[in-house]
């Protein structure tokens, strides 16, 4: 029996709580494996009666009290008999936030739990309370000893999986960090965890170019020439099936979809516009390169709707269903 | 009665003979308005023939007996008796594309025809032959004494419409480009048209960011608060229904859409990656800010699958049906 997912509660003035409930809630009909949240039971309780959700809280100990309580309630590992407000959140549940991440990464380093699925948390609260990491990602990946390049972010839909290789910087900061090196890096990285985790022998990896029409041999810059296509080079020298530098307008749509199993985009909106504008309610952020499995919805703590009910649930079991699905083939390989 | 629309024939050897003739044969399904070729009848006469289009070609002296012909017939304004090979250009094709473009522009500028819909040129061909413009629309612009600046692309599909700011131009070079200036003087054209010929008394234009989650408050990149905001700003000032700027990456999945009529994007790619990823066979190229109508259907040449039937038609028939629609409301105003 492979081993509960471990969700944490995230900011608990935010919408994770109320996620965790209302997914539990649809364990049934979306199919969901056992999974337990890493937070506060009065939390949780709080968060579902404020939805409306008739979620019983059972309080676990460990992980293997999980799938006998799963049926019948919501098994929470309780670390905190906190009180709070929705969308206003304190030091206190920065704390809680915190302590919830860096327990639920330990049993997941130690196989007790199957999988990491990560609640949205506020990064400058949790800066208030000793959490030096950019995000959630870069503490993960130095609990598992992986470096912070070599934790590769991808965003996985129904329609489109994509992997920004630069991401959260200023457009013009973007042409001078691209080296085909770290194309190369984080490409290769990808296709191991498309084969590792995703089942897929030979992944297609369809490299976007970073320029309009990919420069049109250099007429729109030459980073495509002197950048991207090298890194390509690189890749299928290593035996990779990737390809590029493509014209990034045109492999997006359906068809074009259809040849490969992931984007490798140059840039935060050339990966997440397209990812979003498809798979809006449904996208999956993972991060790939850890010796674990780490998945989160793709959405923040939304502390301006927490408490109205209006958080959508789709990206929390999105993100539970597929952190299920590459647990079990790793379960089974 | 409107008058027909103007459909240039783009270079022989290209797919624009063949889809004249293919969208001619689908007018009862798709419901066209009356169109004719500017080109040669004898290309099209082949082209037809070669895709297994059994489309007779009525030849006209002029627009004025385009509509009791186009019924039995594609109506061709006959310009040059040429032989052609698919796939292959040569100079005596580029001066027939040329001199149709100029043709086609005349008889648009006079009112003999209602809207100029170009088919598809190769630029490097048609420079051999005089033409000093770097596209299509350049010319047209300067036909019509507009400046190329105050003609603005728009592409417009059935689930989007979106504006270009700066066009085909380095990723590096974009944000140096970007001026509030240019932002505001593009999107008020882009409003003053969409009232005129689309019949939005109001349009909302929803104007991106041009960093990831439009900067943060200036975390990743000043272009956000420093230029785009204030061109939202003299837009606003000057009544337009304009908002932003907005964090690109979630404009563009359904229910955002909902809240505008036209994204007023910043580079090439911000726009035509959602644009194609959702509308890839039905995206239109229109030229705004010109005082005739002018579409275009949002693919080149494609010398290489010409003459083997494979080329699409729907973007040449949303392409001829917008310019109907457009003309209608303008003859109707």
């Amino acid at each position: 029996m492979t081993a509960p997912l471990a969700l944490t509660i995230g900011d608990p003035a935010g919408v994770g709580p109320e996620l965790a409930a209302a997914a539990w809630a649809l364990r049934d009909s979306e199919g969901l494996p056992p999974f337990f949240v890493v937070g506060s039971a009065r939390v949780v309780e709080e968060a579902a009666r404020r939805r409306g959700i008739s979620a019983l809280v059972c309080t676990v100990k460990a992980p293997d009290e999980v799938a006998e309580c799963f049926d019948g309630a919501l098994p929470v590992l309780d670390l905190a008999d906190l009180r709070y407000t929705p969308g206003e959140p304190d030091d206190a549940g920065a704390s809680l936030a915190l302590n919830a991440l860096a327990t639920a990464t330990g049993l997941v380093r130690s196989g007790a739990a199957s999988a990491l699925v990560t609640g949205p948390i506020a990064k400058s609260r949790l800066a208030r309370v000793g959490f030096d990491h950019p995000g959630q990602t870069e503490f993960v990946a130095q609990a598992c000893g992986v470096t912070a390049e070599n934790a590769v972010m991808m965003l996985a839909g129904p329609s489109l999986k994509v992997v920004p290789i630069t991401v959260h910087v200023a457009l013009r900061l973007v042409p001078d960090m691209l080296t085909a090196e770290l194309i190369r890096t984080r490409a290769a990285i990808t296709a191991a965890a498309l084969t590792r985790d995703y089942g897929l022998t030979a992944p297609r990896l369809a490299v976007a170019g970073l320029n309009p029409h990919a420069g049109e041999d250099g007429r729109m810059g030459h980073e495509d020439t002197q950048v991207v296509a090298p890194a390509v080079a690189l890749l299928r020298d290593a035996g990779i099936n990737a390809f590029g530098p493509l014209p990034p307008d045109t492999m997006f749509h359906a068809e074009a979809r259809e040849s490969y199993d992931v984007a490798i985009c140059m840039y935060h909106d050339q990966a997440l516009i397209p990812m979003k504008a498809l798979d809006f309610d449904a996208g999956v952020n993972v991060t790939l390169g850890l010796p674990i499995i780490r998945t989160s919805p793709d959405h923040g703590t939304a502390f301006a709707i927490a408490g109205t009910g209006k958080a959508r649930v789709g990206p929390t079991i999105a993100a539970l269903r597929m952190a299920g699905e590459c647990a079990a083939r790793r379960a089974s390989a």
